[in-house]
Parts: structure tokens; C-alpha cells; sequence
């Protein structure tokens, strides 16, 4: 065994020798971050050896530059520990989010109150049962039974309920005095309790994302959020999109349980943090509804997710699922509580977004809206007097800043806003202080400005130095320097930034995010078409996800990503698949809506539309 | 760690010192009889000690004479190994049945047959299914609906299934190709299978007793019986009798789940034999039907019993159960196989009584019948014009050779049938061979050849030599000596056992079979009052169990633990829980029926009949 410790944290970990440090990093709690899943590809998990450098293998010479090399960064991935060592775990690679994920606020709360009434199958019933004796020798279950039917609960004459109860029954009971509280969903008994307790009611929702789980806990008295959490998928660290986490489920041995595994924990953690804060008991939580993408859908439940990936994209089951905490195991809740998981639309359109359409209530709008839902994926929803089309396009995870060159999350040192006038530039940081990176909202913004000073032309070159605008400043026009894959443009200089290197946007960046509005807006043009309208026949955007929330809706249109629509027709509907959870959680005449509105989306494989690739190019001009 | 070898098996196993002789055959898997569950109150676990002997403990020396403290002879519950030794367990105390239990033979199916059609809520479907493809991208879910649908398969727009199922779904549909079967139990889908097996359809019924479990393989396309199995129930080596039973649950730690798990071991070894000898697979296995009385009902769920011992006397539940196989911890048949538990009639009157009542028909006859189940208790129905009624006696174990100075189980040398003529005594052993003990037939022909002889009293005293008949042969006479606790009868002379002692019917045995008989007697007159007739007014008795089918009628008429009816109109009806096990097994007609005839049995609560006392006492007289 040998040692390994870690900075800046200074956790320390033994390992066996051969041990990378990316498994060492697992082990010891340290989440990075890993966008080709640690498959030596994308040359992101970069570190730096304090004491007692390895060799560098051939992957790693490829992907690190001689001088990171000679100061001693490996990649985690790659680099295999032989002996004790001090490594560096650089700021910027570090998963520790702060503010990615916005808890539904009790404003909205209240706006989403409107929408809907709070309705439950659940029901919470006291009961002061009498005592048994030689003339009523009733068994348990038929004084219970008696006891619901003089409150005139109905439904109860076929009742039901699970060997679980059934054991808790004959000691609780008596403990209690026969007085008891009996928790009835529609005709079965899912948990008895000692005493009055029928004021104590919760529910939780989780939108399981692949890179963020939220959780929120709801009280289904009064429809109140309580508390909401946000966690890192801990599966990230097989890879940043699901295509990596279906591989890793396919290819590594016992995979699949492992990610299963992954999520069930982020959910009990959140169950926990969020009960302690609310101070309630988790066993008063009878009512689950869970929201994700397709895989994550899939994951959560174990079930393979082999054929969602390669075409024709097939997932195991689309439609709503109820089912019971015990189905999933180690998930630490009441085992006869209530799961239901709402329905997908297809492989890559989940319930995360049909929940995003309950929450927004577009399926029952008359008016033409058109939902843009924006992550690793880029989900695109088009609502017409009723109807509901959608398509999934393959924006790819540039937006959440893989594959550009200072590309990071939304977190903590990420550049998200950028102006640029005449003769500066002004830029926000996430959190204040000194620069990290620069996250997908702050690269719309940069390419933007820059499209509107003429220094990246409609082709999406950026021009050389000497072309720009004759007005433009030199502050400005020298910040283009020319490089060998093509120009660059400095965002922000040595001294601003964390790792005390300047920050740049670069030609690849460009043609990167190019790609990926390209593909969201040739999706839109597809479903446009299916509908026989015009983008300017569009009435309403709204832009959900945690991207949706923070981008600057002017730059968005500006680089072409969405129609060109007046600014007050373009709203942002946050977390519209975490609160499409809570809302379906509070209302079962939602929930059960929700697989109708499931099935009236028409689903549109773009992979499968001929025209999709000539509005693709289209979609490439700036 | 010392070493103790035992004799005849020449099984050795190494326990720690202190441990008891008990404990160390349980460990060694040799299973003996006790009685009182080991608690150092009936004497009956008598082990010699070949070599070092150790010292006799204070119970040891009242329960044992002081002729057998010499020769060595312990009790295994009290004696506690200190050394290496090496003890011989006496056969009679061994457990291994072989007869106690026959299987419903094929004549009997036929004749059950009569009595109902084979019907079941199960159904296995094929299904060839189409490929998926881009333009085909059901998800396997709505493919396999689809394919139900397509063969006008009722009832699946509301199709369920379990998270099991789903997990399975995706690779073994690719596996078969999409040629797959479905197994449908009403509404759900409960197991789908590689190709086309529709005609490979098993249930399981079970006859869950205190002493035996017995377990009966049927097909469920024919409804043919094609292999039956008993078993010793396992947790005899905790008491013979429910009372022990509740008492271990109650008292050891983890005492329930040892015994649900006892259980369960003897169902998947019942599971495994009859699977192997009629060469199938459990897997296709999707229906269980479960009798027992009440103590093992809530033994085999793993709900605590011990509100069934106590006055009042109060069962958990007594409602018709449905449960899945995975509901019960180490079941070894199908997870999403069903497991039907006919519902019990009251603490002391099981759902074997119930499945009696069903395969005898006697719920829908208008004459007036008497149904006597004779076990540990003694279970009464009473059935007139469409009515029911049922009380359960405290028999006690006498029956099964308890508390018997000589008894024993209808095993293997037993005397279960005796005749008496004036010069000669007869009698037939178990097997042949030498004779080991009597059990409850031979008993009950024993005491009635007495009374016929004169020898027995009306009050059940085993009269002094020379008060006997005068045409009596001396022969005969000689056999009774006087001691020291009364009068005794010798049965078997020494030289006849496989023990070389003298076998002898003592009069505390009358006693207790004047016990016994007298509690199922008065038990029989109370429901007789109750309905308001006579025992002249019986049609027919029914004589069920194990010892009924053993039973001599006239012997059991003559003693007075029936009614004195023509003999023509006694019928054994032998294993008639087992038979109701494997009818409602096949027909869930029958099973939804039970719950309503459950209903219908009124419960005579003996214990709380003042008339009870006077009934009881009148009986005791022959």
C-alpha cells in the first residue's frame, strides 16, 4: 500500500500500488471533474504532482503540452501511483457546485399554487380502536378494518396492505393502546403509526439530472416546499453524458447496480439534509415522484439502459410507474411508501421534460409556445392550440462548458455574464473573486458581443486584428492574437485569473458552439415545419434548466440559439422539471394527466428526417 | 472446542464446552423428538452416554429413575458436554417419519375432480413480435401491450408488472429474438419467458402443519397431482406444540425469524424434490396455495403469534391473503410467483380446517355432517343445512403419543393397530419389525379392547387381575400388575421391543386419553347445542388428519371421541387440508369462495362457555 495525499484539501488515502488517481480521488471522497469519463480522451482531469512525479504515458504526452509535463501535471485518468505522493487537485477541475441549482422559492410556490389544488389518494385516519377480549375476538386486521369503516372511509371492503404492516400490526398496536394512525393509500394500508399523527404528511420530488440531482420536500398539508437540495450526480465521475453512463454500465462488471447505487445515495443524502433541516421524521414521507432524462429514469431503477444509445433507440418502458420504496434498493424511506416515476416521451426526451411541460402548463395553452430546455442535451418542446410536438438534438455539452478551451460548469469562479463596449470589457463572476473558467451563459454572452462588434463575422471566423471595426478600440482589437489553429480572443488577462493564466476564446470554441446552437435551432426549424408555421408565428419561448435560468435572452437570440422574438415573449422558467415534480407530487389528478399528456406529445427522431441535416447547415450562420 | 461422536449415526461434530447435548444434534443435523421444546418438563429426550458420562442435574434426577441415571441415560435438553464423548441416541426418539404422511393419489385427484373445473386467473401467452426501428420506436413495454392487445387479451390498458420484470425485460426480449411468452395474472405481467412455453404451467400447494409439512406438485394445464413430499416440520426441536412455538418467538432473540426461516427451508427442500422427480423447472412454478392452522399461518408470514396463545386469543389477521413469492425472505420459486394464503377461521381453527372444509364440500351439503380433525388439537366443524359451525378443543398432544408413557408418532415401530381376544393379544407395527412404542391408533384400540373386555371401567380404571372377567384367560389377566401410580397392562414383553424393555399402558395414559377424548367430545356436544340438535341428528362424520386415516372407527366410537354412529356412516377423509390445498390451488373460484365461507364458519370460543366445564366432565366417562 501506498500513500497519496491530496491538496488543497489535504485528505490523505492508501492505495494499492497502480491504483490512478482517479480511483484514488473516488476513494477518498474527491469529486473531479471527468467529461470523457476518465477514458483519456478529452484531457480535462488534469493534476499536479507536488512530490514524486510518474512517468507520462503516451496518452498523456499527447493530450498535455510539454511544459505541463516538465511542471508535473498528469491526467487522473492516466496517471498510475507507485509510490507515496503529493498531488494537486487543481480549483477548476473540482466538483463542488454552489449555485447551480435554484430551489423553487416560496414565490413560486405560490405562482405553481394556482395551477393546481392540492389532491391526494393519501390519507391520514386517527383511530381509538377497543380493546380485544373472549366477546370480540376480531383478529388486528378486522379491528382496523371496522375501525376505518365507522370514520366512513370508503373503498375499504376489498383493503389491502403488505407483510411489512401486517408485521409491524400486533406489537404497535398494543404499544399504542389501540390508538393508532392508519395510513390509507386509495384501498391499502401503507403504514400504521402510534398515536395522533394524521398532521404529519410529506412527500418528496427528486429530478435525478445527469449532472445535478435536486430533491424537494414537500408538506402535503399545505403544498409548502420545505426544503431543497442540490447535489453533484456522484455517476459523473464515469462521464459527463449519459452515452458515457450507459457504456459504463454496459462494459464494467456489475455497472449497473454500481450506478443505481450511485444515485440511491445522492437521494438518501438529500432525504436526510432535507428532513434535519425541516426537522420532521423521514418515515412520515409516504409520497415520491421522481423525474430525470430517460437514462437516469432507467439507471435509477436498474434497469439496463443498453438500447436507448445505439439507434433506433429503444427504452425499456416510457409509461408512468408506481411503485414501492422497498423496489429500490438501499433507498432510505418508509418501504411501503409510494414511487411514482412520470412518464418518458422517448430515449432521449424524459420525464424531466414532460414534467417541465406539466409545470408550465403548455399543454392546455391555446397560444404557440416553444420550450427550450438546455443541457447536456437540448430538449425542444412546440406547443400549437393543444397539440404538443418535441425532438431531442444533439447540442452536445458545450453549453455546460466541455470542449471549450476555458469551458467549465456554472460554478464558483465561472465568468456568466460579458459586455464588451468600445473600450473595455466587463465581465460577472460567479460567486466574485478571481477567475476560474467561463460557464455557457457567459460564452453566449462573449460570442454575442463580439458578433455585435463585428469581430466574429457570420461565418463564425474570427477576424484577424488588423480587419475589426475602424471605430474599435486598440483595448479591444489587440486582445485578437493569431494562433496556429486560428485566432483567439482574450477574455480575461494572467492577473484576474486563479491559475494566473489568461483565459481566451478561440476558434474551436466558436465552431463548438456553433455546432451545438446550430443543432437546437435545426430541431426547432424540424418541428416548426411538422406544424407548418413560422418562427415568427411563435408566440412564447420559455427557456428551463439550470442554463435557461442564467442565460442573457438578447445574446441567445443574437448568436441564433432560439427565433428571433421581441424580448418579453422570451421567458425563463428555471427548474420547470423540479417544480413539474413537486406539483405532481401535491395533485394526483396530475400525475395521473401526466401519462395522457405523454402520450399526445409526437415525438420527432430527427436521426430519421432527411431535411434535418440541410437545415443543420443553415443553422450554422451566425 | 471438544469433540462428540453420536451413535448410530457415527456423525461427530466439535462445540464449545457448556454446549448441551441438544444443541449439538441440532448442530449436527440429527433431529429428535421433544416434547416440551426442551425445557426440562416431559423427560422424553433420553440420550445414553457410551463414554464419560456427565453429572445428572437436579431435573435429570426427578425425570430420570435412578436405573437409568447408572446406565447412563441423560436428558439432551438438561445435559451439558464438558469433554469428548460419545452418546448414542435411542431410536425411539429419533425423528424420521415415513409414513406419516400419504399423498393425495391419483384416485383421489379424480375423485376431487369431480368437484370442481380447473380455473385459473393465469395465463401464458406467446408472442412474436416485430423488431423495433426508426420508424418503429415502441418501447419494449408498449411492444409487448401491444402484442397482448393483438391477441385480444382482455383487460391490459391498465397492464402492471414489477420493477423484476422490467430489469429482465430488455435483454431477454433481444435474447428470444422478440419471440417470448408472457405469463399474465389477471392484469400483470409476472414473468416473461425465452420462446414458447405456454404449456409448462405449476403451482405448489402446501399443508404447512406443526409436526408435518407436506407439499403436492400439480400441473396446472390438467390438474393432475405429479408429486407429493412430507416433511418433519424443522422446528419441532423447539415444543411439539403451537404453545412452544409462540413461546420460542417470544423468548429467544430472533426467535420468529429462526422459525419462518425453519419453514421456509422445508418448502424449498418440498420445492426441490418434487421439481426433480417430475423434471421440471421451479422457475415455471407461478402459483402457491398455503394451509396451516393459525400459528403457522403467521410463522410462515413472520408475524409475531404472540397474541394467539393468551386470552383472548387474537390473530393478526385472518383474511384471505395474496403475496408474492419475494415477500417472503429465502423463498427459492419465482420472485414474482403468487402465493395465496387461505384465510383461518380464528386463533385456534386454521386455514387447514378451512381447506378441509372445502375439499370435503361439506360448506354446500344440507345434511347435517361432522367434521373431526385430530392433530395436537382437536379442530370440530359442524355443518347443517348450509351452515357452519367450529370450535377447537384442547386435545392435547395424547394423539401423537405425547405424554404417553410408551408413546410415539405413527412412525416406523409403532403399534397403531391392537386386537384383543380372550387368550391373545395382536398387534400390527409400523413397518413390522420390533416394536418401539404406540402411537395414537394403537392407543385408542388398545383402551377400547380393554373396555370391551371389561378390563377398563366406565370411569377409566384399569381394574386390579382378579377383578377381572372370569372367562378371561389367565394369559390375558397376567398382563395386569400392580405399582406403585395404579394398575398397568403389559402390551409387549421385552423380548419384542427394539429397546428390550417391556412395553405398558399405564393408567395415567387412560388418564390422559380421557382427557383428550373427553375435551373433543364435550367440544363436539357444545356446537351440537348450539345448532339445537342431537348426536343422533349426525348424518356423517368426517374423520381428517394424519391420525384420521389411521383411526379405527369402531375403536373410536367405543371410546366415546365421536359419536356413537353406524359405522357406514364414518368416513376417513385422510389429508383433507392437503386435497383443499391443491383444489383451491387450481380453481381461484374456490379461492375467492373461501374467503366467503371463512366468513360464514361461526367460532364457538370453548373458553368462554360456562356449559363447557359440566360438557367436559360428563365425557370423561367411557
Amino acid at each position: 500500500m501506498i500513500k497519496i495525499d491530496f491538496l488543497p484539501d489535504k485528505k490523505n488515502i492508501k492505495v494499492n500500488e497502480g491504483t490512478t488517481i482517479l480511483e484514488a480521488l473516488e476513494r477518498a471522497g474527491i469529486n473531479i471533474d471527468t467529461p470523457c469519463g476518465g477514458k483519456g480522451i478529452c484531457g480535462k482531469c488534469k493534476v499536479l504532482f507536488v512530490e514524486e512525479i510518474s512517468a507520462a504515458s503516451p496518452i498523456e504526452k499527447k493530450l498535455l503540452s510539454e511544459g505541463e509535463i516538465k511542471k508535473g501535471f498528469r491526467l487522473a485518468c492516466q496517471a498510475k501511483l507507485f509510490q507515496d505522493s503529493i498531488v494537486e487537485i487543481p480549483l477548476e477541475i473540482k466538483l463542488d457546485f454552489k449555485r447551480v441549482f435554484s430551489s423553487n422559492s416560496k414565490g413560486d410556490i405560490h405562482r405553481t399554487k394556482n395551477n393546481f389544488s392540492i389532491e391526494s389518494n393519501l390519507k391520514k385516519v386517527f383511530l381509538d380502536l377497543e380493546e380485544p377480549s373472549l366477546d370480540d375476538q376480531r383478529s388486528d386486521w378486522e379491528r382496523i378494518k371496522d375501525g376505518l369503516s365507522s370514520k366512513k372511509i370508503e373503498n375499504i371492503s376489498n383493503l389491502k396492505t403488505s407483510v411489512e404492516i401486517l408485521k409491524k400490526i400486533p406489537v404497535l398496536m398494543r404499544e399504542a393502546n389501540f390508538k393508532i394512525t392508519v395510513i390509507l393509500y386509495n384501498n391499502e394500508i401503507i403504514d400504521i403509526e402510534n398515536g395522533e399523527t394524521t398532521t404529519s404528511n410529506y412527500g418528496i420530488a427528486f429530478d435525478i439530472g445527469t449532472t445535478t440531482v435536486a430533491g424537494y420536500l414537500i408538506d402535503l398539508e399545505s403544498g409548502e416546499e420545505l426544503f431543497a437540495v442540490a447535489k453533484t450526480n456522484p455517476q459523473i465521475i464515469h462521464g459527463d453524458d449519459v452515452i458515457s453512463r450507459i457504456g459504463f454500465a454496459q462494459q464494467s462488471k456489475g455497472g449497473l447496480e454500481k450506478l443505481q447505487k450511485e444515485i440511491v445515495v445522492t437521494l438518501n443524502e438529500i432525504i436526510r439534509e432535507t428532513t434535519q433541516k425541516a426537522e420532521i421524521d423521514k418515515s412520515n414521507i409516504y409520497e415520491t415522484v421522481i423525474v430525470g432524462n430517460t437514462c437516469m429514469h432507467h439507471l435509477f431503477l436498474g434497469l439496463n439502459p443498453i438500447n436507448l444509445a445505439p439507434s433506433p433507440y429503444i427504452p425499456v418502458i416510457k409509461e408512468i410507474l408506481s411503485l414501492k420504496v422497498k423496489d429500490i434498493p438501499g433507498l432510505s424511506l418508509n418501504p411501503t411508501a409510494n414511487i411514482y416515476m412520470l412518464p418518458n416521451i422517448s430515449a432521449f426526451v424524459g420525464a424531466d421534460i414532460l414534467a417541465g411541460i406539466l409545470s408550465t402548463s403548455m399543454w392546455r395553452q391555446d397560444k404557440t409556445v416553444l420550450f427550450v430546455d438546455l443541457g447536456t442535451n437540448g430538449e425542444v418542446v412546440l406547443g400549437s392550440k393543444g397539440e404538443l410536438w418535441a425532438c431531442s438534438t444533439a447540442a452536445g455539452p458545450a453549453f455546460e462548458g466541455s470542449r471549450i478551451s476555458s469551458g467549465m460548469r456554472a460554478a464558483e469562479g465561472a465568468i456568466d455574464k460579458v459586455k464588451i463596449d468600445n473600450k473595455s470589457i466587463i465581465y460577472k463572476v460567479i460567486e466574485d473573486g478571481k477567475v476560474r473558467g467561463i460557464c455557457g451563459s457567459g460564452l453566449i454572452d462573449l460570442i454575442a458581443e463580439l458578433l455585435k462588434l463585428g469581430l466574429i463575422n457570420k461565418s463564425g471566423k474570427l477576424i484577424d486584428r488588423e480587419e475589426g471595426n475602424f471605430e474599435l478600440s486598440e483595448e479591444i482589437k489587440r486582445r485578437i492574437t493569431k494562433e496556429k489553429e486560428g485566432n483567439r480572443f482574450l477574455l480575461a488577462k494572467s492577473d484576474e485569473t486563479i491559475i494566473g493564466k489568461p483565459i481566451y476564446l478561440t476558434q474551436k470554441d466558436i465552431r463548438e458552439v456553433q455546432l451545438a446552437k446550430a443543432a437546437v435551432y435545426a430541431g426547432i426549424k424540424i418541428l416548426l415545419k411538422e406544424v407548418n408555421i413560422l418562427p415568427e408565428d411563435i408566440q412564447e419561448i420559455l427557456l428551463a434548466g439550470a442554463f435557461g435560468n442564467f442565460i442573457d435572452k438578447k445574446s441567445a437570440v443574437r448568436i441564433g440559439l432560439i427565433p428571433n422574438l421581441p424580448l418579453k415573449k422570451i421567458e425563463s422558467v428555471g427548474n420547470a422539471a423540479g417544480r413539474g415534480a413537486e406539483i405532481t407530487l401535491c395533485s394526483n389528478k396530475l400525475r395521473e394527466l401526466s401519462q395522457e399528456i405523454s402520450k399526445k406529445v409526437k415525438y420527432i427522431e430527427l436521426s430519421s428526417r432527411p431535411d434535418f441535416q440541410e437545415e443543420f447547415i443553415k443553422a450554422m450562420i451566425f
